[in-house]
């Protein structure tokens, strides 16, 4: 942030009066730019015994396998976020059952919710943002092709708690090691 | 917003292509200013029998009672601002137990997080953003002048629950009625 969104002068990092962290103000109108984590949103699609995976078509991990996610809108609940996700990258229509993963990832300012539900029909295919979408068994899942370990870690949990046919909310913090890439 | 934050020149709203949605873009450098839902943290402080709340000292809803919590600041999980909000708000030091609720309020943008902890010592006061700081007995509890309905259903859960001594995490939307005012 270079300039006021509300005056389009001039703003400088500093730490206004009564806060303790610097924020991006307007050095003519002293407006303080917050900047607050984003919320990604998403579905792990269940058709019987498979799942539902979008192979992506944008950066980043383009060509990697992800579930249907994606940043929430204004207006909207995580819930009809993710269903609406769904639909935008895997043409695919779900009925949501419950709140299933929520993962913290400090490092880049997001909080990931994925929400555990059923393909409603057969029909499904990409959209903008995804070169293919299919339904996997587990054992064809392409767990060193996925895009980003919350992904990787919602599936674990999904094949390990179908064995025992009870689905808990998870909720965990992914820190980055100071030393590996994000994706890995 | 009226002006870009990279370039300072004038915004437009409009649709970027492969959009759907209309989004303040830049006239000049064509950069797309997306807005999101925030996230706002907190926690239910308890300690033996009582429960910890905070009298406001600012808008909205200045002089009722909340339990402590704030937007989510970057560089934090929303379990590090719950503990830091405790801090800010009630100078009280808290161990967290579990996520407890989360609320949906599309028609603000707003996500709420509560974790639910115990006070570990029985030192707490009012930070700058409180009037007030008190531990309450349930039959204490100033049911008519709390803040927020999110406040309201969080502490309900809560008496409810311990009678059974079970605290199952919850989540709900609270869709505003069009003829009510959104502090009701």
């Amino acid at each position: 942030m270079k300039f006021c969104s509300q005056c389009g002068k001039d703003v400088a990092l500093t730490i206004p009066e009564g806060d303790d962290r610097e924020r991006h103000v307007c050095l003519h109108c002293s407006t303080i730019h917050y900047q607050n984590p984003r919320i990604i949103t998403g579905t792990l699609p269940i058709l019987e015994d498979r799942v539902l995976l979008c192979k992506r078509a944008i950066e980043p991990r383009h060509g990697f396998w992800t579930l249907p996610a994606g940043f929430m809108e204004n207006g909207e609940t995580t819930e009809q976020g993710a269903v609406r996700e769904t639909w935008e990258e895997a043409r695919a229509k779900i009925k949501v059952d419950a709140l299933y993963t929520l993962f913290n990832l400090p490092q880049i300012n997001q909080v990931y919710f994925f929400y555990r539900g059923t393909l409603t029909d057969i029909n499904f295919g990409p959209g903008p943002e995804s070169l293919e979408v299919e339904l996997f068994y587990e054992h064809e899942i392409p767990w060193q092709e996925l895009a980003f370990p919350v992904i990787t870690e919602t599936l674990q949990h999904y094949f390990a708690d179908r064995k025992e046919n009870n689905f808990p909310f998870r909720t965990k913090d992914l820190i980055r090691p100071l030393n590996k890439p994000l994706i890995s």
